[in-house]
């Protein structure tokens, strides 16, 4: 019973693989081999897409489910006439907004995807350059930071900030907290500009001490002593100060960015 | 006629954001205010949501649009009760698939939304510490690199690269085709042995001179003949060797990201 899935667009199908993935993570039917067929924008190409289809079907004999976002309706009534179960994202999703509207979509193929002004571009860019540039302690200067994100070594705080860029187009510095620090109990001097911008991360020692040991395998850093005390010695100076804080140990670097954004008030600078 | 959309989810809500933005594109009917309500998980919290819609409905004097991906029925209820427009994301999309499959979804809140296996998670660590090591030619050994993208300074190979590693867990190089490179008219020795994964991106000589502008004014870094010279070198660099390449001057990360995949017949390594 092995069935093909495959996710169509005319721009990158991102949207479409994205929703379509968490649609059938509802069903619990196990793995299904999934494709993405995306810059589906030309006839030509739809057809091809709609032959890929159709072998599927034929390989597997099961018909395939296909989730797409191809606006053209030429294009996708190919993909209809495939005869899989096809599920089409915008077409579905529209009508409520049609009715509420009292308008028709319009189906300009580009308009929906991607962030191609040049505008929201120059923003990630330099969004993405802050990160880089204030990485790890790199540069305390704070100034343009929209926030601070402090944490002890491989906390997450790296992922988080550049996700936040390019996702979000927020400009986040990040800073770890060391044993020096720690052993101060107090936050270093450099950051106290930033409070009001400033988010701790926290993490599960015994989490950390894995993530440390396969960076320095037997280290007195790895060590799970070691993270019991610096995550202890952490969170203590973010109560004692007021900082908004979380425990990232079993959240995606989505769940952590939408959280801190949300404690912080932030709200996202691009689409 | 203002309205208000909110975007509203047991998860990050992005999801939702994502495809709801794209869907009100469609309709060409200027700005909305935005609203990301995110892990509305309890029904205190779809209370507090169900208010906020509701009182801008009053505020409006419109019916707000509420897109939503809350998989429990009594919370996604007090949604609906508010009398706004309301798009059940998940709820319409279900419908062919449960048909098709025979079965209804199971309503799990969680888990169709991020990525909180520890698996994806150090695959997304490891892709991202990967980028970092190795940007900007900070590290040449590319044996267990993905793909190695080159292009001129400013092209826009790092946020592709950690695109890359964030967005799809492929571990990602980029090295910067410097001035001593492009006289060679050759690829640097250190890249050879990477053949079959190297990505060349290419830009236009007026955006890079603008990019470039804007990071060191009125250097012969940023002058057009100079940029000129360079993308002009760097393209015949890309076809004399024949590799894959691409003009990315009008596209966004994610349209970058998705044709250099497609392009070295690469997938995403998570979901």
């Amino acid at each position: 019973m092995a069935r093909t899935v495959f996710f169509i667009s005319d721009g990158t199908a991102i949207t479409a693989e994205t929703l379509g993935h968490s649609l059938l993570t509802q069903f619990d039917l196990g793995d299904f081999a999934q494709h993405r067929l995306p810059f589906v924008g030309t006839l030509e190409r739809a057809e091809r897409a709609a032959q890929a289809v159709t072998r599927a079907m034929e390989d597997d004999g099961e018909r395939p489910i296909v989730f797409h976002t191809v606006i053209e309706p030429k294009h996708a009534k190919l993909l209809e006439a495939t005869g899989a179960c096809v599920v089409d994202l915008f077409g579905q999703l529209a009508t409520p907004l049609e009715e509420e509207f009292g308008v028709s979509r319009e189906r300009h193929v580009g308009r929906a995807h991607g962030l191609t002004n040049v505008d929201s571009y120059d923003l990630r860019m330099e969004a993405t350059n802050y990160a880089l540039s204030h990485d790890d302690g790199a540069n305390t200067d704070y100034a343009d930071a929209d926030l601070v994100m402090i944490g002890v070594s491989r906390s997450g705080k790296t992922p988080t900030c550049l996700y936040l860029a390019l996702q979000f187009g927020v400009s986040a510095a990040n800073y770890p907290l060391t044993e020096d620090d720690l052993d101060g109990a107090d936050l270093p001097k450099s950051l106290r500009s930033a409070h009001g911008r400033l988010f701790g991360l926290t993490i599960g020692p015994v989490r950390l001490a894995q993530i440390r040991e396969a960076r320095r395998p037997g280290s007195r850093y790895a060590s799970l002593a070691r993270c019991r005390s610096e995550v202890g010695d952490a969170e203590m100076i973010y109560q004692r100060r007021n900082i908004p804080h979380l425990d990232a140990t079993h959240m995606s670097v989505e769940e952590i960015c939408t959280k801190v954004l949300q404690k912080l008030k932030l709200t996202r600078r691009l689409y």
